[in-house]
Parts: structure tokens; sequence; C-alpha cells
């Protein structure tokens, strides 16, 4: 059995292009007692996989991989062959084994802890992907970003950057349903008016436009309570300054700083200045609040208080391009590849 | 009436010296109600003033003194002459019109909130200056940072950084009787050796011996759990590296970064990976627990389990050069000037 898949050919020094992946054939093992074999449909491609391209990693998060490792993600498939008795043969699934077309997968823990191990999807009405999106992985990082991490209250004014993609639009949706006044920025015009038109943020910016702290200052002239941060660099920074004393910033993502070695100003002594609280957290560990999600999402999807937009590459030749244009910032929503 | 008080003669661009501050007579109203006239004893040198005399402060931090203004700091004095019920002649006072002999103090709100309010002392059986120290805003410091802000725990690696400093003094100690295997550093060896030999601490090294990182992680090879931060900079940075997760940071102050404007290679994303918390905090929102703390510090000093230690400067004329000896490293425990 052969499975094909996108490795990596080459460590990017700086800006990740389709040159440093390649397709290749892999071979899988017979199936062992416990393994599943799966058929993926739907490729969650993700930011965070970047971090781990490099020659090395940041300390404390997953290694790098080797040159010829498949890139590893979020992915739903279909159980073509079981060896454990929980999964049967149709049955739709979701893991860490993305990347390619077929994959032998352990129902033992996976690598994103809870959020990643080999769990049965039970899709009902819903399209399956959502399953990796508003349903999934995306809803649950805005969710607990917001109700667990953040203490978000009905009077903040919140700031979310990368509020156009898969977990800032939830995010941004979900804090405007909470009662908040939620600035909302992304990265072009046209996504920062769709902000405030259709997700319901109060104010928005492209943060193209200047410089980043003037620009929320324009937005919020009060200040911020809290900032969701998926973005860091100079978007951190501009935090910091604008929140109010007592103010919270939620560390998500990071994607302005994972393919530059940047240095920053030095303004976090704000932090102390202004008794700020900065945490950050993986959604991984917030597996087990996926049902209590599903339902806040899956509810607000059905009534329609609740918006999610898709960008989707299709075929997985093209799931390198989906990862460069996510990186680059030229989808919406929430960027898949369907196979 | 004249008062003799520690002006700013000029802004420092970077190191603060001798020469950017001047002794000038400022004549004293006369008292309106509300208000009394203290003679002051005792200053307390404490390097945030610093964040004060450059040409701009730290946004959302007080703001910058202007040239010829007076510096202002916690002090004590004896009440000359009152105009307020609640203070009389004799009475011995905390206040925040330090470095000048005499001051006109207003009975209302001072500038470091709840602690920097004029206050009766009534001294006991202590040295008067201990309630600049172990007993006022350095001991209310330590306790807050350890048990209000980090949330300390028996089995808690701690690193505590400025260890052999006014307030590092006390946490390192207070750490080390809670039970924590504490890491201490300090800027000379004589100091670092003082920290293990006579504070208790389980291991100590001092920054100038290399690298902060590496010597962190010589001295902490299973990594830290909590860092309590008096430097800032290169210290709070390789504090980022060696948390464990979950781990927490507490922002009380950043003197490597009072006199330059430095840059920082960009870390920060160890908070997202290793789900970390950062909190700042300023111990003047917490004076309410002045008794907690004296009660708690002076029952250890009066059984002799907390060690205090004092830096003395002898008249007005060289409160400069404590201060400035004080952001160079050349004090230990508590900086004072005695008039």
């Amino acid at each position: 059995m052969i499975s094909r898949a996108l490795c990596l050919a080459a460590h990017p020094s700086e800006k990740l292009t389709t040159e440093h992946l390649e397709l290749t054939d892999i071979p899988l093992a017979p199936l062992l007692d416990g393994e599943v074999l799966v058929r993926n449909t739907w490729l969650s491609i993700d930011p965070s996989i970047r971090l781990r391209l490099g020659e090395s990693a940041p300390s404390g998060y997953l290694p790098p991989l080797r040159i010829g490792d498949a890139l590893v993600g979020l992915a739903l498939g279909i159980v073509v062959e079981s060896r454990h008795e929980d999964f049967r043969p149709g049955d739709l699934v979701s893991h860490m084994h993305g990347y390619r077309d077929f994959a032998v997968v352990s129902a033992a823990a996976g690598g994103l802890g809870g959020a990643g191990t080999l769990t049965r999807i039970d899709a009902h009405d819903w399209p399956q992907q959502w399953y990796l999106g508003p349903l999934g992985s995306s809803g649950l990082t805005a969710y607990v970003g917001l109700f667990e991490v953040m203490g978000i209250r009905p009077s903040d004014t919140v700031w979310i950057s990368a509020a156009a993609g898969a977990v800032g639009s939830i995010a941004t949706q979900l804090a405007v349903h909470h009662g908040c006044t939620v600035i909302a920025s992304a990265g072009s015009r046209r996504k920062a008016d769709h902000l405030v038109d259709a997700l319901g943020a109060s104010s928005s910016f492209d943060y193209h436009d200047g410089d980043v702290g003037s620009l929320l200052a324009q937005a919020a002239p009060d200040g911020i309570d809290a900032y969701f941060d998926n973005v860091g660099g100079s978007h951190f920074i501009a935090a910091l300054d604008a929140l109010n004393p007592e103010g919270r910033v939620v560390m998500c993502g990071a994607i302005s700083t994972y393919e530059t070695s940047n240095t920053l100003p030095s303004n976090l002594f704000q932090i102390t200045a202004k008794s700020l609280s900065v945490r950050g957290f993986r959604a991984g560990s917030f597996g087990h609040l996926y049902d209590r999600v599903r339902s806040t999402v899956g509810s607000r999807l059905a009534n329609g208080t609740l918006i999610h937009e898709e960008s989707i590459y299709d075929g997985l030749e093209h799931a390198s391009t989906a990862l460069v244009d996510l990186l680059n910032g030229r989808t919406t929503g929430k960027t898949l590849c369907r196979l």
C-alpha cells in the first residue's frame, strides 16, 4: 500500500515557497493491532505547521520536521480498514495525519494531545469539513481563547487580529454575540469591510494602511480591554500600548513571526506599568470542551447567527499552494484542501 | 519656609549620572487645610524613578518629570506642623515627597495610590527605616508578587532576579520559607554567594558570568516553574526559554531596560507554545495588604528567619549618588538615604 504525501524537501530560511515541499510516495506498513487505515477527505491547512519546517523550532514547541518527513496536520477521512474495535470501515474520523491521501493511524493519543487524537465524528447534518473549522479545532481555539483564557466580559472592548481567518472570524462573532465592542483587523480592505458588514465588528482596519498602533488608536480611541492575538510582532506591541490598566492578552498565534527572525522594541514594561496579564494557550489541551463548543457554535450556525467562510483548494497537489497562500494572507476563513 | 530638594537638571538620554540632578531650594507655601509639614528622616531610593527622568516615560506609567521638578519617592518623616485632625506634630509618617528635607503633604491620596498615601506609622520596636523596606513598599512588593500575582506553590522551582536587591532579597527568603526551590541571580559573585549562604537559595549565579540563558539552564537543569522578574530584557527572554509548560512570570521591575532603548529577540511565541502566563503588577494597588505583610514579614524579622540588609547614604547631598549606584548594581538590599 502506497500513500502520496506532501513532504519537506528543504528547510525554508525565511519565506516558505512551494519549492520547499514535494509530493512523495510513502509505503504504508500493514496494520498493527489498534491501528486503522484512513482515506483522507479533507485537510486542515493551518499556519502553525510553518514553525516545524525551519531547521529549528521554538523550544517548548513540537520538534522540527526533517527533510523527507511528511507534513502533519488535522484531517478528516473515512476508515477503510480497522484493527481497533471502536472504529469500523466507513466511519468518519479526525486525526493528525494530514497532508497525504492515505494514512495509518493509531488510536493512541496523537500529536496535538486531546484535540489531535483519532476521533470518530458523527457528522449529522453539517458539511463534513466543518469539523475541521467552526465545529473543529478552529472553533475550539476561538472559544477557549475567549472564554477559558481571556475571561471575556460583555463590557470589554476587544481587539481581534487576523479576524478574517479561521479562528479570528469565529472569535469575532462569538465576542460580538457576547456583547463586546469588537475591533477587528485583517490584511485587506475587502476583508476589513466584511468584518464590520457581515460579522458585526464595531470597527475594523487593514493593517497595511499604516502603523498598526496608529490604526488601532484610531479604531479604539478609549483603548482596549483585551486582545486576542493571532499575529504577534508589531500587532502584539501595538496591543501593549493600547491596553487599558488590568488589560488581558491572549496569545493564540503569531503568524507574522513564523517566517522571520525579527526583534521587538522593548515596550514589555507596559505589562508592569498597567498590570496587564498575558496568557498563551494551545487548544490541544482543551479537547474535553469539544462537546460544549460544538453545541454553542453549532446552534449559531443552525440559526444563521454565525457565518462560516472557507477557502478550498482541490487535490493534494494544491496543498502546498494552500499553505503558502495562507501564510501570505491570501485566503479567507478556514483554509482547506479537499481530496 | 524653604525646602532643599533633589531636582532634575537635564534629561538623561541613556545612563543617569549625578550631573543630571541638582540640589535646589524650593519655597514651601503655607499649609492649607488638610495638609501637614513633614521633616523627612529617611528616603527610599528606588530604581523605578529612572522611568520618569527621560524626556518621555512609558505610556501607561506616570508622566515624565520636567526640568526643575523635584524627584519624588517614598519617604519617612516627622510631622512638624499639621492642619489635618488625624496628624499631630511628632507623628512618624510615610508619603511620596521624598528626595527633599521638608515637604508639604496633603492627606489626600498620593502618587502611588494606596501605598503612597500620607500614612501614620506606629513604629513599635522596629528601626524606623524598615517601614520603607521589609515592612514597607519593598516587603509589600515581594509579598504581593509571590502570593497575589504569581500564586506561588511549595513545589515550584522559582527564579528570582536581582535577588540581592530590596525586593528580591525578601522575595527570595519568602519563597524559600514557602518550600520552593529558589534559583537566585544577582550582579556579583559576592552577592550570588550570599544568596545561597545567608538567604537560603538552592543555587545562584552572577549574571555577568556568561549568557543568562546558559547560566540559568545550568542552575535549573529541569527548567523553572515561575519567574519573579526584577530585571527584564535578556533575563525575561531567558525565563521564557527556561519555563516549563503552564509556567508563570511575574513582571515586577525591569531595571536592565530603564536606561536603554533596546530591542529583544522575539521568543515571545514561547508564551503560546508552553501556555505560559505573564502578569505585571504595581504594589501601589495593594496597599490594603500592608497589615498582612507587616505581620508576616515582621514575625520573621523578629524570630531571625528573615535577614534584612541596607545600603545607607548619609545626607541629602548623597541622594543622587545613591540613585546612580543603585541603577548600576553597586548597592545591596534596601537602598536608603538618611537625612
